[in-house]
C-alpha cells in the first residue's frame, strides 16, 4: 500500500535519522525558516521596548507608542451594534449559524462590491478573510515556491517574509541585508518614494502597498496607470495592498487598483477592516480577484484562491463579519470618516512637529505613517533607541521595513490624541 | 540592486513568456495544486445536493442534512455573555483593544492549560487560532515542503490536500486514489480503526485524529501509548487532532495525547472550541506545541510555529477569545456538557436506526460520527446518493476521506433532534 511513498522518498529509512540531541525528532527542519533573518518585526520592536523598560522601569508610564500601526479609538455605536447583533443572535435558534461559506457572506461580499467598489468587481470576485496579513499568506500559498517575487524597498515585512517562508529565496546576503531572489524595488525621496518597476528584473509576483506602509506615499492616477501597463506587458501580477485606502483625501489618488484600466487582467487587491473601522482586534479583511486574471496555462487564479480559501480557512467570524456588514451601512461610514479625519488630524500633527525639529517629513497626507528623513550618517535603529530614550516614544526604525528603509523613520498616527500631542512636545524638546 | 535576484533565477526574462490565451498572465500555476483531485469534500456534497434539488426542487423542504458535522444548537447563555461582552466593551474607551498577542491573550492561554489540560502543559505552549483547520494548515507551513506525512485512510481531507498543496506529494495514482509519498494507514473494521503505523514505512509528520473523523473510532490509553512509542522511536513527530476529545465518556480513552508518557517530545495537538461550544462559525481553537519538541537540528518546533503565527496570522479575534474565556468558566463547562449530551444522544438514535436496518456500525459513543458499514459491492457515492434520492439525507461517503472509506458512510449527529428523528424514520422505511 505504501510502496510508492517509499519509492518517492528515498531518504526515508524505517528508523529516525542522526540527530543532534537524544530527546530531537527526526524531523529536518524547513531550511525556508533557517533563511529567515531574525524575527518579525513588530514583536522585536516590543523586545526592544520592555529590554528599556527593565532597565528604567520608573519610565513605564511615560511610554508613548507610535510604533505598530494600531488603532486605539473605542469602535463607533452603529457599527459596535453589528457586531453585538452578531453575537446576540447566536443564542436563538432562528439567529444561529455554524459553517459559513469559507469566501464569506453572500450579503457582504455585495455590499463590499457596491458600496466600496461602486460595482466596478462582482461579488463572487470578493473573498472576505480574517485580514490582509493572513491573505498575503494565502495569496502566497497559491503562488508556491517558484515565483519570484518583487516588494518595494522599504516595505511591510509580511510580503518577504512570507516569500522566504515559502522557499522562493536564496539565502539573506549580509552585506545588502537582501535575500536572493527578491527583486528589491527602492522606493525613497529621490523616486518619490515610487519604484520604476520597467527598469528592474521582471518578476512574477509585484507586491506594492498604497498608500504606502511604511512611507506614507500615496501612488497617483498616472504613476498606477504606468505600473499596471508594466506588469501586462511583463506578464506579472499585482498584489495591490490597498489597507489604507479610507486614508486618501486626493481626488487624483485611487483608492482601488481596479480603478485603472487593464488592472483587472493583472492585478489582485488585498484589503482590510483593521485601520477603516478600527478592526485590528477584531480581524476582517478581504481580498479581490477578478475572473479574468489566469495564470500562463489559462487556469484562472481565483479558482486556485478558492481552493486555498475552503481547504485551509473556514471563513471569517460570523460575528465579525456582522459588524463589517454595519461598517457598509450609511451610518456606519458616516462614522468610518470621523475615525478616519481622527487619525489624520494626528498625523498632521506629527508632521508638524518633526518639521519643526528640523527633519525632512513624508507621508501622513493621504495615509495614517508620516516618514522622517534622518540627518545623514544617522541609522534607523540609531534613531530609535534616541527617542526611545530621550523621550519614551517608541517608532519602527525603517530599516526594519527593508534595506532601503535605512536613514528613515515611521512614526505611526494612531494612538490617542493626547499622546501625540505629548509625544510631540517631548520630542520637540529632546530632539533640539 | 537586483543582480542576485537574476542570478538566482536564470528562467526570468525581462518580458512575459509565452501563454496559451492573449490576457493570461505569465506567471506559471503552481504545479502542486494541479495535483488536487477534486474540490475540496465539503463544498462537493453541496454540489451534489443542489444539482439534485435542481431536478426536484419539490423536495427542497425536505431535505436533513447529517453531511458536514455542523453544529447547530444556539450558543448558551453564559458563553454567549462572554461573546457579547467581548464585542460591547470594544465601544468604550478602557475596553477598547487592538492587535492582541499572535499567540492569543495570556488569560485565554492560562485557562486552557489549566482547565482542559489539568496543567499537565504550560501556558506558553498554547498558541489560540481561529480554528483546527486554519492550524492544520500553519503546521504544513512549518513543516514545508520536504517532509513524508502520514495519515489515517479514511481521514479528514485537510491533511492530505495540505499536504499536496505544499508539495510533499507526487501525482495522484488514479488506480489506488493514493498520492505518491503519502503514507496511508488504513483504519477498517478489521483492524478496530486503529494503524499499525510501525509496520508501515516510516513518515516525517503522523496526522492522527481521535476521536476520529469520520470512523467515530476513539483510541484507548494503550493504542496511544504505542503509538507515541513508536512515533519516538522513529523520531516523527505526531500531529494528534483532539477536535473532538469533548465527545470522549469513556474513562479509558485519553482526552489529550499528552496523557500519555513521553508524547510531550514527539507530539503537537491541535483542537477546538467548533464542536465543543457550538463555534464551528465563530471561529476559535488552539495548537500545543510542547517546549521540549524539537526538530532534528535541536531547534525548537514552537520556536517556527512562532513565526509563522507572528508571520502569517494576527491572532484570533477579540470579541471571539471572549467567548473562549466563557466556555472554561465552570458555568460555560456546564452549558457545554449539556451540549455535548445532546448530540451524543443524537448519535445513539443514528446507530440504533441504522442497527435496524441492518447495517454494520461503528463509532458514536465518544464521537459525534456514526460510521457505517455498506453491503460489500456497494460503493459509497452510490449509497450517498440512494439516501438522498429515497429519504432527501445528505451523508458523506467514506470514499470522500481516501480510498480507505470506501465501502462506508459517515453520518453526523450535528442536527436538530426532530431532524435526527424524522431522518431515521425515512431511512428506516426507505432503506429495507
Amino acid at each position: 500500500m505504501a510502496a510508492a511513498a517509499n519509492a518517492f522518498a528515498p531518504s526515508t529509512s524505517s528508523t529516525r535519522s542522526a540527530s543532534t540531541s537524544l530527546n530531537a525528532s527526526g524531523v529536518a527542519r524547513n531550511p525556508n525558516f533557517a533563511k529567515l533573518a531574525g524575527g518579525y518585526l513588530f514583536p522585536e520592536i516590543g523586545r526592544r521596548r520592555n529590554a528599556y523598560l527593565e532597565e528604567n522601569p520608573e519610565m513605564a508610564s511615560r511610554i508613548i507608542s507610535l510604533g505598530i500601526g494600531d488603532t486605539t479609538m473605542p469602535i463607533p455605536e452603529h457599527i459596535l451594534s453589528g457586531l453585538v447583533d452578531g453575537a446576540t443572535k447566536l443564542g436563538t435558534k432562528e439567529g444561529y449559524s455554524g459553517y459559513g461559506a469559507a469566501e464569506g457572506l453572500e450579503e457582504l461580499r455585495q455590499k463590499i462590491a457596491t458600496v466600496l467598489y461602486k460595482d466596478i468587481i462582482s461579488p463572487d470576485e470578493v473573498f472576505v478573510s480574517d485580514g490582509a496579513k493572513c491573505d498575503i499568506m494565502r495569496v502566497q500559498q497559491m503562488f508556491g515556491p517558484g515565483v519570484v517575487s518583487a516588494v518595494q524597498d522599504p516595505s511591510y515585512p509580511v510580503y518577504v517574509d512570507t516569500s522566504v517562508m515559502m522557499g522562493q529565496t536564496g539565502d539573506i546576503d549580509s552585506a545588502t541585508s537582501q535575500y536572493e531572489n527578491i527583486v528589491y524595488m527602492p522606493c525613497n525621496a529621490e523616486n518619490d518614494f515610487f519604484p520604476d518597476y520597467a527598469a528592474l528584473p521582471r518578476a512574477d509576483v509585484v507586491y506594492f502597498c498604497s498608500p504606502n506602509n511604511p512611507t506614507g506615499a500615496a501612488a497617483t492616477k498616472d504613476q498606477l496607470t504606468e505600473l499596471v501597463k508594466t506588469c501586462k506587458e511583463r506578464g506579472s501580477i499585482l498584489v495591490f495592498d490597498a489597507a489604507y485606502a479610507p486614508f486618501i483625501r486626493d481626488p487624483n489618488v485611487p483608492k482601488s487598483i481596479f480603478e485603472i484600466e487593464g488592472a483587472k487582467e493583472c492585478a489582485i487587491e488585498c484589503n482590510s477592516f483593521s485601520k477603516y473601522a478600527g478592526f485590528t482586534g477584531v480581524r476582517l479583511g478581504w481580498t479581490v480577484i477578478p475572473t479574468d486574471l489566469t495564470f500562463a496555462d489559462g487556469t484562472p487564479v481565483r479558482q486556485d484562491f478558492s481552493r486555498v480559501m475552503a481547504t485551509a480557512f473556514n471563513g471569517a467570524s460570523n460575528i465579525v463579519q456582522g459588524g463589517g456588514l454595519a461598517c457598509l451601512d450609511p451610518e456606519g461610514q458616516a462614522e468610518i470618516e470621523v475615525l478616519i479625519d481622527y487619525y489624520l488630524e494626528n498625523a498632521m500633527l506629527l508632521k508638524d512637529a518633526m518639521k519643526e525639529i528640523g527633519f525632512k517629513v513624508f507621508g501622513g497626507d493621504n495615509a495614517p505613517y508620516v516618514f522622517v528623513q534622518l540627518p545623514e550618517g544617522k541609522s534607523s535603529w540609531e534613531m530609535f533607541s534616541e527617542m526611545l530614550e530621550k523621550a519614551q516614544v517608541v517608532t519602527i526604525p525603517g530599516a526594519g521595513f527593508g534595506p532601503g528603509g535605512e536613514g528613515y523613520l515611521r512614526l505611526s498616527a494612531f494612538a490617542p490624541r493626547d499622546s501625540i500631542i505629548e509625544a510631540c512636545d517631548r520630542l520637540k524638546k529632546a530632539m533640539v
